[in-house]
């Protein structure tokens, strides 16, 4: 804390005036990310026309918001419950992926994503792609402008070239 | 170091009689996954054969070994280079990584990859997409056996209906 408010170019307790301390200001990054990241589900393309369609909007709004919030999404996503707000934080993560689920299912009912793999283990490798990116991305490095595209292709369409 | 011997039915000095403390046992239990993804690498179907046929067999065995080997491989994934053998780990990984990394340029190079995702960042998202599996897979569960089949089917050819 004392870091921070140094970094803030202001006095310890003045610093304190505005946070309680560590847990807010974690709960607060942690929102921002959640925030982004719930964001999605409620744009247009997520909420009208094809079941995999919406889906493919909301990986490719995921990247971009991972891309633009890089060190919150990855903070989410160290997160392991081992306090009232990492579980608190934890859950709203699940509800996310849950919904996620939900339309790889709807999309399966439809025949539009394959049904020769479960959906929820579609779902889950979905999610674990997506976020598997924090491991490597770095802002401003070339190449960035066409991830979401490039991870929406990969994820849909697999790696193989098509004959 | 007092649980685990006591877990292993020995006075705390017969247990340091075995190994030397923490850093011991960690790297011994990072080998254990290390050495298992690496032999994956000298097999016969990935050492010969057409790049991306190489390609497919490593990453169905590689989910086969994380299946195998979940715990060693969940450290070996959750080590950030705090100490001496997190980073001769880390740059075992790397290694591992670079290694299929090759062969995608490689199947890139021969045509069986996709030309319209930079093979650098399919390799990325392949290791990505197997490596979170850790983040949820339990032994036991239904469809464990058809997990590495999953993978490999979502990687190479996408979640996607073909028409």
């Amino acid at each position: 804390m004392e870091d921070l408010s140094r970094a803030a170019g202001i006095t310890k307790s003045s610093f304190y005036h505005h946070v309680s301390g560590k847990e807010e200001l974690l709960r607060a990054a942690l929102e921002r990310s959640l925030d982004g990241l719930f964001a999605i589900l409620d744009e247009r393309h997520a909420t009208s026309g094809r079941p995999v369609d919406r889906l493919r909007y909301i990986v490719r709004r995921q990247v971009e918001v991972l891309q633009a919030e890089l060190p919150y999404v990855t903070l989410l996503l160290r997160v392991r419950g081992n306090t009232e707000t990492e579980r608190w934080a934890l859950e709203r993560r699940r509800s996310f992926d849950a919904a996620i689920a939900e339309l790889v299912r709807e999309a399966a009912g439809a025949g539009q994503v394959r049904a020769d793999v479960d959906p929820a283990v579609a779902a889950k490798l979905l999610s674990g792609t997506v976020n598997s990116i924090v491991e490597w991305y770095r802002p401003g490095r070339p190449g960035a402008d066409a991830l979401p595209e490039d991870v929406v292709r990969t994820v849909f369409e697999g790696v193989l070239a098509r004959d």
